[in-house]
């Protein structure tokens, strides 16, 4: 009897909240096509019914944006904190419910793109360039860093570009440039506009407005090979060729492969990937970057003797790891495709290094031990602030276009309790120089001390070099290195203890009721 | 019935064998001790009842010297062709079969080693560098590169130098140097003796002398780190760390397991091997030498495509080749113990080499085509001469001390057909820049062509790609290469075809009855 009730009664609340929501679509409809009488015009009169913009490129296009976005942005032309003269008295006739009704609407539409607009071959390639690469050393970020590979965006705050006016584009990012518009979350637009000039602004909203919808902007390959990096590097640092390098044939697509591998794992090495995490997540600039873990320094370090396992480590042995614990998943045999691809890509990418030579430059510093013992408590605050545009409040990363954009840092999508990530001091030292991501160095010693040590007592998958109990793998495992809180209690849960991931799942999803 | 005499005659034969050979010794022991009346003094006066040697060094040790290498001395000693005022007259006294049945008593005896004698440190240390690495540049080989690892000699013409004084050793040395002795087979003896300086033949002899039974001189390890070649290298060739650079602990213990397998593969990799060969039979030197497909250069070049598999291949994958073919064995994991021993010992060897990046005067030259179509009737006229002494007129190879000191080119032991160094004109560059052992470069090219003709169109064991029939495997893998002697018709066997190496063996029993 009990049973059915419950039944009944779940069964009620989903079909309420299915109401609720065409509901809430019903209005957003209706005040998109029709207004709100005599205090705010249709949105379609300038958006286009479908949210496709209009005014030949002056009205952007706000479909297919992410709904939390759209209300953010209502609400502030609505409060004046994001300035303009047309938008603000239709914003002040909005209720929160009807914002709230127009953004869940506009989020549904599809409609076609505009035409491309005109724009010349050499203004394109430049637009590709910085689009897919930007000009790190001022400040210009890459807009796929962010955006998406799809340039599709990544809720709830970063919008989506694609589809976008060329002439919307500019004007947007002119207004970041000079102040108009506020700087955004991490001040990041700002910084990015600041560092484009005007010819840049031009060719990355001309090259945005070419793609045809759901187009993966490809990193451009310069007709004479030339190295670049995606932010600043020593000039001491080694750097990898180019991808134009990549020869053809069988071996150049077995690099290929490797690189995509490196980019996407969960796409292209589906059967040993046993979380959302994709290399480049640690090895940034898909394993390029000089200043955080580079695969070029990898290869000529292999073989090398590890204390973690007791054995000579090959690059291969070392890249299985990665798969056992960073991507709590399947470990591929030494000479299957995927890892031949993986070490034949690092092989390419170190090409001219010497072997068993440390090379300079590689790596990030490890940090100082901490003045004061690290705080999860304190490192909260950072993260809310500084990390969670990204990774999420909840940790659980971003995903946007159908690709993970952002990596989870906890749960049970994230590296498992046997990741070098997981040690507090590992972390730090990490994201000291990297993190936030084109913000690298702007954290204190402390901060960053203190935001490892929150994100790595949170919960996450076992170890899976568990044995019997959480306290006799903790002596095994995780004795080695301070704050390692394997094993210790934080909110009530012991972390790593069988079980305690799950409850905190749990926990969350009765929270979020 | 036909049955019973056959195995009647045969018990009888081997009974005649037996007693015919128990027969010679007791002769054999008979004119050791007693020396034959009235025309042969005693051996046992000057050489000792077993052979040990005497007159404090003057008289050589001749127990356990190969019978062959004893009768021929002797007989060079009753010809006049080796000078002795002492020796001649006693050898004129001696019939063919007594020479036989005291080089058959000899071959057995192991009287104990005389005491070592007086030498310094330094001067055993400059011995040892000269017994075991030599001194190539000025044609010094090293003495155990022919005389075997423990320097017990090879049947049937090298002799034992183990247990031998240092007076006698040093006598022999000066009567090659200067012409009192002849030169021994390809002159290889003169050559070594004239490289020699007074002190280097003093050194070399006090260290021979110095050493204990059974014992194999280790390569030294000098106090400060020098590279060492065993032959002249070209000024731009890469030299590969000392021995004495490898590191302790158990990066440094897998290097060395790695050198171990490489110099004899069938006692370290036992349950991979096939045959008799190792490593350093094709890439000399242990891997070392630049001028034979050394590893260093090896491991900076893959991963690479290959076509003979048709993938790309990791520095495992390419090991794993030479176990298939050249070492005709089993294939080790590319996660084995050995394979990543093998491949951390190149990788050692490899120091400082930029990856990807071909290293200068590495390998041997291809050879130009041939002025004349190679011809295995001219090559096996150049083999009796020039290759026969270390490989055997049978081209099985030969063993000293219980390793094989000079490898098989065919037969059951050697590489099979699917091996890179059956194909002709793979092994006649090699043979031009390589072979003789010691002497590379002095064959003609067409010389060289020809006795790889010879070697290459000889029964070896099967290749393991065989499919279906001879003709078929011909087409699908031996059709790339001129002068592939696969599926050709020699000395009425067809090479390859199922039962020809069986056939092969069976003839050469017979024709040794």
């Amino acid at each position: 009897m009990k049973r059915h009730a419950l039944l009944f009664a779940s069964a009620m609340v989903g079909a309420i909240v299915f109401l609720l929501d065409g509901w809430a679509v019903d209005i957003g409809e209706s005040i998109v096509m029709q207004g709100v009488p005599g205090k705010v015009a249709a949105c379609a009169t300038c958006h286009g019914a479908h949210g496709e913009g209009g005014g030949d490129g002056v009205y952007p296009r706000v479909a297919g944006q992410p709904a939390a976005y759209v209300e953010t942005q209502l609400k502030a032309f609505r409060d004046g904190s994001r300035a303009s003269q047309l938008m603000s008295p239709m914003a002040a006739g909005l209720s929160d419910s009807d914002i709230s009704a127009v953004a869940v609407y506009l989020e549904r539409q599809r409609p076609p793109f505009p035409a491309p607009p005109q724009a010349t071959p050499s203004q394109l390639e430049r637009g590709q360039g910085l689009v897919t690469i930007g000009r790190w050393e001022e400040g210009v970020l890459s807009c796929t860093s962010c955006h998406g590979a799809t340039l599709q965006g990544v809720a709830p705050a970063i919008p989506s570009l694609a589809g976008q006016s060329a002439q919307y584009l500019s004007a947007q990012l002119r207004a970041y440039r000079d102040g108009q518009r506020s700087p955004g979350p991490l001040e990041l637009m700002k910084r990015v506009a600041r560092g484009m000039s005007s010819e840049d602004v031009e060719d990355a909203a001309l090259y945005i407005a070419s793609l045809r919808p759901g187009a993966q902007p490809e990193i451009p390959q310069p007709a004479k090979p030339q190295p670049y990096a995606a932010r600043p590097q020593s000039p001491d640092a080694f750097v990898p060729p180019p991808d134009s390098a990549i020869p053809a044939g069988p071996y150049g697509d077995l690099v290929r492969l490797g690189q995509s591998i490196f980019q996407d794992t969960p796409k292209h090495a589906r059967q040993y990937a046993g979380n959302t995490l994709s290399c480049r997540n640690c090895h940034l600039d898909r394993g390029r970057d000089a200043q955080s873990s580079p695969m070029w320094a990898a290869y000529v370090h292999y073989p090398e003797y590890r204390k973690k396992d007791g054995l000579v480590n090959t690059i291969q042995m070392r890249i299985q790891g990665c798969f056992r614990y960073s991507q709590n998943g399947i470990v591929p045999e030494a000479d299957s495709r995927e890892l031949t691809a993986l070490v034949t890509y690092a092989y390419w990418m170190a090409s001219g290094l010497p072997v068993g030579v440390k090379p300079k430059a590689a790596g990030y510093p490890k940090l100082d031990p901490p003045a004061a013992i690290p705080s999860p408590e304190r490192g909260a605050k950072v993260y809310a602030t500084r990390c969670a545009l990204c990774h999420g409040a909840d940790g659980l990363g971003r995903s946007g276009g159908g690709e993970q954009v952002f990596p989870p840092l906890w749960g049970p999508q994230s590296f498992n309790w046997g990741a070098g990530m997981h040690q507090t001091d590992r972390a730090a030292s990490f994201i000291k120089t990297n993190m936030p991501y084109g913000a690298g160095g702007t954290l204190t010693d402390q901060e960053a001390w203190d935001v490892a040590a929150y994100v790595n007592s949170r919960p996450r998958p076992q170890d899976p070099r568990f044995i019997e109990n959480v306290e006799k793998t903790r002596v095994l495992y995780h004795s080695d290195h301070e704050y390692d809180y394997y094993g210790r209690e934080v909110d009530g849960l012991v972390l790593g203890a069988p079980g305690t991931l799950e409850q905190w799942e749990k926990n969350n999803r009765e929270k979020n009721r």
